[in-house]
Order: structure tokens, then sequence, then C-alpha cells
């Protein structure tokens, strides 16, 4: 068996790999549980300059990944440009959060009259699968936020090369399993995996201990039940597809054109291959929202080139599924014909379409929006309540005095993990602060974040050791739980926080 | 339907009760629901006051309370009195761990000339099913450890009354609800439901959002399947019985008499009841461990009255079944044929004997335990490695100098979520750096914890909000968040840590 990565422009034959075979895929992850002590026993500054060391090596090879990248994804150069910067800067983030420490939850309980010493430190759960995404080659990637936050917890990490981009991946694995060469770790603290029954093997065998997955519903779940099904069940963190709703209130009238003109840009980023894109916009009743989306549309320029022939079927489809379900389409703007191009799309649908079971309520990926008009709050609750969850949602209304957005704010909190106010969802920075995962469906893990310091606690388990004395402790226990503090993590001490 | 409670001392029934309908189960869950906003809603101290209200009514109830769980479980009197205690003290610590706000990891990124302003704020996930156990009807009871996070974290929750001890749950029941009103809080706070499969189809209603289970693995792992074929799959945090290996090293010789009578009573506490019951000791060849822990089960004075039928009927055949798979009796004490008595066992197996699928690496629950001899270090690391996964593990040594202790004590904290030196595991201390949980299949959830200040974090989801005017927070984020801290919760605010 083979994996092939092909052009989107023109389908032409780009790239073809042996899919790793069972034995190999054994061996890689021996070796990647061999691996595993050497990164969980070292202090989180040292994996901070390992990660730092891809971080540069990637850079290094900035020009040769862009063109790579472009030839498999047809993002366009200065996309990829920005998002091999973008990788990089996020594992240098993630070597920044790894070195802080606060990830370990130091916790101390000094020995009372009535009760032993305790002390709580997490600890690296092992070798770790990441499957990246078909729409980020980097950021969501080979060394993208599942790998950066693994490897700066502490665990090896096995990447499933993406058929969407084949070669990519293969090079990333060379490029960071040399640069942790270099950088005095072992190079199997990454390793790279083909073929899609590999991807489906290597979460059931047993030296894996958590799954990272960036991607569609059907294969995140999937995963999960293969997860499920082993003698030692492991987590599986999916973040998958949704719908990603966008709620206009009366007051953003105003500024109708600019918002319609934002929602095109926002929803036909990247040919509307986003897990942020906005898919559903509710509008008060009235305002000719659809129109003006529909004129944005048409005046846009626009890729609509997909990253595989099956997300441009699937775009196609996925219209006439909405069409099928009660929508109608404002305006279309047709793709160019040329490889997979599949073309853009907005439809209106009226909010009593918006029923349990529902095609409108499932995410379209692609460049593909639907608007929805609401009469009154009571609708638009309704209508909120109506959605599958998704990762993030997003109001747009007349400034911080307008009375609607609250209530709004409110009922979208209950849905998702990321609400924002005037900004467009696409964007997810990677910060302390970051949530990137909503309630099941959105994610199988949802009060885990695939973006964000808090990614590190995902790859995890705390061991509490009593009446340990200090000299019997393992040396990362010893060392965070040191009077001392070398480290300089936060802690908590007889229940209170020390800050480093 | 109806599900009766009876006395182990004699088999009488003591008490009946009709199981919960369907139409009831869903009412008590759309109240749970409904009550669930003013849970969240209020400051965590505020619930901390609700919390402290029921554990004052609990003590003030602690005559009526021992007696009736007196006489469905046989713990005796002065177990059961230390127990109340126990439960209104966790209560309180619950109530401590909410107001001060940790829990809620409040998260500050304040905006940048390139990144917007996102603040994350942990939410509770909603009503949450609380199933007991059998072994504590007060500390891991209706108003047990799951029960008193998931209110400190701001969900309302559904008990399920264990048949082993049902008067004594409903009792609480309603003491706790009558508490909750009296302190101003929704008696649906807490309610309560009857019946075996009333606890099957609780964990399948919509309105449930996480559940809480202490008890047998059977039991934990189809509640755990259940919830995976919701439709929104819930997390349920099983915590399940483990076999808890002890370890002795060679300097443990001149202490030998006083660690074997220390065992006994550790593995005959409660009758041997315990999640944490040490199963398996190791000593080193030569020692004669196992005689001297004969010797000492012999002379000890025990109560053996197990808690149900079915329990003394699984110590009886758990005892042939370690025999069939290759273990020897090496002391027993006879039950005294009254009621459910079940007798006391100490046995021995060679290391040969724990190969994978034996008998020998799972709980016997009761007071049952074997000795398995090692030779030689290589020899105590594949029998440790080939056990099951445990909550807890001891070792017992010769003093801080003893070179034996921590490649042990290295390797038992790959096994378990608890490691000890020199302590029985038998006690679990609700503290801040507890961690009552170990690998799977110990817990279902192996990075979260049923005991101690992070039990809180099971029952909630990070929400993050970006470029969300303070106005339009919702109340409980924009105090958290706001500058002048009034909750005074600790916080990381542009990546550092600021205690309160």
């Amino acid at each position: 068996m083979t994996t092939r990565s092909f052009a989107p422009r023109d389908g032409a034959l780009v790239g073809v790999a042996e899919d790793t075979t069972v034995d190999e895929l054994f061996a890689i992850v021996d070796r990647a549980t061999a691996a595993a002590p050497t990164l969980a026993g070292v202090a989180p500054a040292e994996r901070r300059g390992w990660l730092d060391a891809i971080a540069t090596a990637v850079e290094a090879h900035a020009d040769e990944l862009v063109e790579v990248a472009d030839t498999e994804t047809a993002l366009g150069a200065a996309r990829l440009r920005s998002e091999v910067a973008r990788v990089a800067a996020q594992l240098r983030f993630y070597g920044q959060v790894a070195a802080d420490g606060g990830y370990l939850g130091v916790t101390i309980d000094p020995a009372t009259a009535t009760s032993p010493r305790l002390v709580r430190v997490n600890r690296p759960l092992g070798p770790v699968a990441v499957f990246g995404s078909s729409n980020f080659p980097f950021a969501f990637g080979v060394l993208g936020n599942d790998t950066a936050s693994a490897l700066a917890a502490g665990c090896p990490v096995v990447a499933k090369a993406h058929s969407a981009h084949l070669l990519t991946c293969l090079r990333l694995a060379e490029i960071a399993r040399d640069a942790l060469h270099d950088a005095g770790a072992p190079r199997d603290a990454l390793s790279i995996v083909v073929g899609r029954e590999t991807g489906a093997r290597l979460v059931a065998v047993p030296g894996i201990k958590a799954v990272g997955f960036t991607g569609s519903q059907a294969v995140g779940l999937t995963l999960w039940r293969i997860a499920n099904d082993r003698p030692e069940v492991i987590p599986v963190y999916a973040e998958m597809g949704t719908v990603n709703p966008v709620v206009l209130t009366a007051a953003a009238a105003p500024r109708l054109e600019e918002i319609a003109a934002g929602f095109v840009s926002s929803f036909t980023l990247g040919a509307g291959q986003f897990c942020t894109k906005p898919g559903l916009m509710f509008t008060p009743a009235g305002l000719r929202t659809a129109e003006a989306v529909a004129a944005a549309l048409s005046a846009a320029e626009l890729s609509t080139t997909m990253l595989t022939a099956a997300i441009a079927d699937s775009v196609r489809t996925g219209c006439d599924e909405l069409v099928a379900a009660g929508a109608t389409i404002g305006a279309r703007v047709r793709g160019t014909g040329q490889g997979w191009s599949a073309g853009a799309a907005v439809l209106t649908a009226p909010l009593s379409a918006l029923k349990a079971g529902s095609r409108l309520l499932e995410e379209v990926f692609g460049p593909v929006a639907v608007v929805v008009e609401y009469a009154d709050q009571v609708e638009l609750t309704a209508g909120i309540r109506a959605l599958q969850p998704s990762l993030t949602a997003a109001v747009f209304g007349g400034g911080p005095e307008d009375p609607d957005i609250p209530p709004v704010v409110a009922t979208l909190a209950e849905k998702v993990g990321r609400v924002t106010v005037g900004d467009w969802p696409t964007g997810v920075a990677w910060t302390w602060a970051q949530q990137h995962g909503g309630p099941w469906p959105a994610t199988s893990a949802p009060a885990a974040t695939s973006v964000g310091a808090a990614a590190l606690s995902r790859f995890v388990r705390p061991v509490a050791f009593q009446s340990v004395p200090d000299e019997a402790l393992p040396t990362p226990e010893r060392t965070a739980t040191a009077a001392s503090n070398p480290w300089r993590v936060p802690r908590r001490i007889d229940g209170r926080v020390v800050a480093p």
C-alpha cells in the first residue's frame, strides 16, 4: 500500500510514500516509548530548548516548506509563509509554557499532627499519537499545537502524515528529528507514520497513551471508538468540525455593509477550510442582511481551490443538502473549473428549519454560509439552543452599551468554547487564556483545549506522593517540590498559591 | 419495583422504597436543571455557606444517622461516628476550595497590538449524577466527595440511593435538602433517586452532564458505556476497585512483625471493604513474611460481617479463584456463621503466577490478601509491571537511607495515583494535594481525582471570552476577572501567576 498526494490546482500527482507496515509501526512506537523517560526526566526548560531548536530549524527551511506545501495545498505562498512563522512561534510558546512549570500543578500539603505530607505533581503520559488537519499543514500539522504541547509536557509524539500534504509532513518530520538530535534530544521524540490503515492501528498500539486529532467528526469519532475498545482505554482529544454561529443584534444595522464584507472574508478565508469558519449567521429580520452578504460575496475576489478532491465534492453536495433541508441560495460564486475548484455560496434559511437532525445544524466544510433571520430575542435564543455545540461563536452589535449583547453572550457561552464580540472567529491566538474546544461533539473532551497554554494538561496525569522522603522522590518530582524551587514553578503550598 | 435494604448482622429486612419511575426521574432532572443557573450564578463563597449548612445539619443528626447506618452496614458505631465527622469536614473542605476560587482557572490575556483580549474562566457543567459506594455510607455516599465537590463547583447533584444502605441515603438527602432550603439555596441542588434500573436510566437522561461513581469495575464500566452511547457523550468519573500493591524492601526485616500486624490491620479494616485495601504484598524471599502475616491474622480480632450477601459470597468465591490461579491459603479466619459473615484469609502465590489475565491481578473485595516473594529487583520490577494499575501503592523499608526505596517508588508511580512510604494506603486525606485515581482501569479518567481539591475540576469546562466588554460578560466571569478581584481568586494575568 502507498499513500499519494496531489496538486489541488490541476490534480497532478505530487508525492508517493510507502505506508508504514505493522512491524514498522510497532518498532516506531517502541522507540518512542524508549525515548519517553528521557523527555520526562529533564527539566521543562531543557525541553523548551528542544522546541526552540525545532522552531529555528523550521524557519531556516521556510522557503522549501512553503513551496512544497503550496504545491500540495494551493493555499498560496503568502498564507503559508505566515503559517510557517506561526508554527515556529507556537513551538516557542509551548516551550515557554513548559518552562513556566504551571502545567506541573505542583501542590504540597505539609504534614500536620493528623495528616501525612502529600506532594502532587503532574507527569507526562508517554507517547502521544497526533493526527494533524488537512487545512493547516503547519499550525495544526506534524509540528502543530498538538505536537508542540505534547513535547512541551514531556511526551514523545508519533504523528500520522496527512495524505493532503504528504511531502510537507515527511519533510517537517525530518527537519524536526534532525533539530532534536542536534539539540541533544532523542530523535525519536518525534516520529512519523504513513497510511490510513496505519493511523487506525496506531491508536490501538498499547504503547500509545493519548491521541490528539484535528479534523472531521467522522474520523475523530472513529479514532475515539478505537481508543475506547482498547484493553487500556486512552484519552482522545479530537477537535472536530462545527457550525460556529454569528449573531447580529439590531444595533449592528448602521455597520451592515462592513459586517457583511467581514463575514464573507471570514467564511471564505482559506477557501472556507477553517474549523472556526462562521457557518451560520443569525440576523434581525428586516435588516436585509442576506442581500448585503450576497452582494459582498459576488464582489469578493476568492480562491475556491479546495485541499482535496473529496472536499471539493463535499462542498457541492453540502450545498445541495442545505437546499434540501430548506435553505435557498442567495448568491453563488462558481469555481474556475480547473483542479479541485468548488465555488462559494451564501444561503438563507428560515429559523423554523433549524430542527433536530437537520443538515443545517452541521458544518459544510468550505466557503459556504447560511443566513437566518430572527424576529425577537425569544426566537434568537431558541435558534442558538437548536444548534449543535461549536468551537466558537461571534457577536456583532452596536458597541459596549448595546443591551442586546449580554444575553446573547450568555446564551452562546452555554454552547461553545470561545465567544467573541466584534471579532471574526477565524483567528485562534495561541496564548495563555485560549480555549479551542467546545461541548460534545465540537470536541471529544470538552474541558480540554487544543490551542493555548492549557493544551499541555491533556498529556499529563497527577501522582501524589505520601510521606515519601525527598531522597526517594523521582528526580522531576524532587526538583519540582524542593524548598529552593530551582525551576521557579508556581505552586500551591498548604492551600495557598505561591507565585515563583 | 421496590428497592430493599437488609441488616448484615442477621439478614433481616430493614428498609423498602419504591423505585423512582421514569416520569419522576425526568421531572427530578428537570428540577435539577432549573436549579443549575442559581448554583452557577452565585459567588463560590455563597456555595461554601450552603455546604457548611449541610455539614452542620449532618452533625446535628449524627446519632440518628449512625444508628440507621450501623443497622444497614454493620460497620460499627465508632467507625460510623468518625465517618459522619469526616463527611462534615469534607463538605466544609470543598466549600473552602470553592471559595478559594483556584478551580475557576481565571486567566487573562490583555489585548496587545497583535492579539485580542482573552479571558478564560471555568464554568459548571450542570447536573451531575452521583453513585456512592457500598462501603462508605457517608464519606463516599449521597453527601460524599463526589457530591460535595460537584456542589462546590456549582453543579446540582442527582444521587442514586445505594441499596446496601437505602434508609441512610434517603435520610441524608432529606437532611441536606432541608439544610439547603434553610440556607437560601434551591432544595433541588440535591435530589435522590431509587432503583437499579433508575440508575442506568439516570446516566442517559439528556439533562445530566457528568457522572461520579465509586464502586466495582463491572458497574463503573457499564455506566461509562451508557454515557458513551448518548447523543451527547458525557464524562464518567468512575473510581473502581484495584489490588493496591505493597512492597517490602530487604531493610524492612527488623520490623517484620510490626509490618505484618499493620498489614493485617489495613487489609481487614472495615472487613477489607476499602477501595484502597492493600491486596498484594511483594516481599523479599527468605524473610518469612507470609508466616508473620499468617500469625498476625490468626491473632487479630476482626469483624468479617460484610455489607451485603453478594459481597460475602464474592469473598468466598474470590478466595477459591485465587487458589485456582495458583495461590495457597496461608491462614484463614472463619466467619461467625451469622448474617453475612465471610471470614478472612491471607494467601501466598509464586511471582510466576502473576500472568496477564490471572485472577491474582484483580481485586478480591473483602479481608483477603496475597503475599508474593521476589528474589531480586529485576523480579520485583517485573512483578509490579505485571499488575493492573491501582489507586495506590505502599512501600515499607528501612528508613530514608534505604537504597531500595527510590527505584520502587519510581516503578510504582507508573502504575498508581498515590505512592506512600511507611504509611498504609487505606486512609485517604481530603486535602489540596490528594490524588485518588490511577491509570485505567483503576479509574475511567486517570487524570482526575475523586478526593481532594482537584475533584472540582471534573465538573467544570472553560470558556474563553474574546474582546467581550466587561459589561457583556456573564456575572461570574465579570466578577472573576474584574481588576478589583472581589472574590480574591488566584489568577494568571499576561502569563504570570498572581496570588490573591
